[in-house]
């Protein structure tokens, strides 16, 4: 990375003298850029853009109007899981692209080629996999463990605690949950658990998962179902309560996509 | 609260002469601030934050980054439920913690130490009780009441005419309704009611109410549900539509979570 | 409209030079106005708003802070429905009303006296219809048609390749979809099909629907269902899955409404 270069940067930006500023970086307007940000070369940014503190984007990362990126967590005196802590800075690894009105928070990170779509917000202490799609709207909550090449379509919500490996996808509308006690009970905190989907498992189009729930490799939910216990490998559950349907047609096997890492 | 001091804001806001800042506010980049609003003592606001005409905010108040407060409503002539009208301005108590890109319209009150995520909306003709938690892309419509201490969580979405009573509990995702009609007759307009749930009532996440529901002290409603008719108090229902299951355990009941106002 | 009059902007707007700015057009604070942007006479403008590059606001229209129009489309390597191509300027007709933290994307046509509400989206290769609601935090995705006269309610999904002929209403937190393989199979590619809901059909709150549906004319789903077939015209359906109930009551048939174009 070249040395801080604030001269390519509008008149109208802000940018904090220790920010380091790699070569042929592209800045919107009304940009502000924090203390000991480091933005790798090629980046572009769009306007309205907030980098705060300590930030690090790796290379030709582009960012889009009205992000904010690298906010401190909010602490209310009633939250249930958001603890007093010190966190690491937002790391973004190259080629990410972060949409408009995009929230990241300090404490999150991301490896490279992460696509966070417009409105999307990603908590702290969370890590997001290689190649991951997140989508429009999507809320990843804090302490989730979000694997490579996963699709979270649009508007869906990641509970806290909630683990999903690779290649999984949960499709538009789908809601996860992680207290069965509703926010009840001193005992609840030692229970939270959000869903753990196993690799290549999916959820369908608005449905929703009970707290706890594991969705073993390959498992299917079918849309709009609400699945109250495990979905084992390789099979389709449906319904309210969710049941076992059928096998997963062989052709959608994770392991016959022919799909490689990129 | 003490004089103007607009030497305190960074050269880039523009705050209004008649706005009223208090002692020791700090101003990130780029802030709008109105006439006549007030800003208590010890606020800290983000960048690129407006906020609107006439505006009252308590002191030690949080308001994070390209927030917008005290919007006037958008008409449209095949609205429902938005009435031209005088509204008051909008109010926030002291130590409420306002998300980054939140809307808050004018004729919204808001009292002390409520948390607002990012994201979430709270409308005109809305009063919203003391420590209640407005999670992340949460929508407050219209004409609601919501009380004290009430956990609304990420991307519930309450609509217009609700009451929700102190200590009501609304898990992600849910889904209220409040039109009868749907869409249609004139005759609807005269019906409009959304949910009410009294004291300590919650709802599960992921589930729908219909028009009219009343969820009764303590009720509950599992995950997944849809509410067809009201909830009696201390009663688990569940299913679409949603029976009567079991007795809310005693440990999970109000009365027994020794919580206390603070 | 009258010939470009950048002295009716704020010293802290930055407005290309060959941006055509009518009569009387009013902006708020750091406003960014991209080359041959064209905005129409009487539009106000609030603050922090983006026009990008050739986009075309017809008069009258008003867009609300942090709005950001004329955006481009994200591309990621593993996208399903994103291509490459030229997109034509986004253009909005006469009348129309922008709501806060609005994204609308290059390849959009929006009709006059549409109301985008505060947060939501409407993306590339749709076009929507004069006089139609698109609520708070809705998602239009790419290859939509929405008609005329329709309301999308808040936090509505609305997928890729969806159809909405004239007056559809889709209620709150509707969850549609579009992929039968749910993310596998290159077969998918040719078979993705979002909703399509004849004049007047109508979806109720919470609903999902599975893809390729279509929903007859006058049709209506019941809050909370899981539409698995097709909805026969000017039939209610209830339930998950949806099962025909009974018939539209007259009186909610839209012939029977005495609406005219407005």
């Amino acid at each position: 990375m070249s040395p801080s270069t604030p001269a390519s940067a509008p008149a109208s930006c802000v940018l904090h003298p220790s920010a380091r500023i790699g070569a042929g970086v592209a800045f919107g307007e009304f940009c502000v850029i924090g203390a000991n940000v480091s933005l790798g070369d090629g980046c572009r940014i769009g306007h309205h853009v907030v980098i705060h503190a300590d930030t690090v984007v790796g290379a030709n990362v582009r960012i889009d109007d009205h992000a904010s990126l690298g906010k401190l967590p909010m602490r209310a005196a009633n939250s249930a899981t958001t603890k007093e802590q010190e966190l690491p800075p937002l790391t973004l690894g190259e080629l990410c692209i972060v949409g408009t009105g995009v929230v990241l928070y300090r404490g999150a990170a991301i490896d490279g080629k992460v696509l966070m779509a417009d409105l999307c917000t990603v908590r702290e202490n969370v890590t997001v996999g290689r190649g991951t799609i997140v989508g429009r709207g999507v809320t990843i909550e804090n302490f989730c463990t979000v694997g490579r090449y996963c699709k979270l379509e649009s508007e869906c919500y990641l509970c806290a605690y909630s683990t999903l490996e690779d290649r999984v996808f949960v499709a538009p509308g789908v809601v996860t949950s992680n207290d069965n006690f509703v926010g009840r009970t001193q005992e609840r905190f030692k229970h939270f658990k959000g869903v753990t989907v196993k690799k290549g498992g999916r959820i369908g189009a608005g449905s929703v998962t009970l707290p706890g729930i594991t969705i073993h490799e390959d498992g299917l939910v079918a849309a709009g179902s609400t699945v109250t216990r495990d979905v084992p490998a390789r099979t389709i559950v449906v319904g309210g309560p969710a049941r076992a349907w059928r096998a997963v047609p062989v052709e959608q096997l994770l392991e016959n996509q022919g799909w490689v890492d990129a």
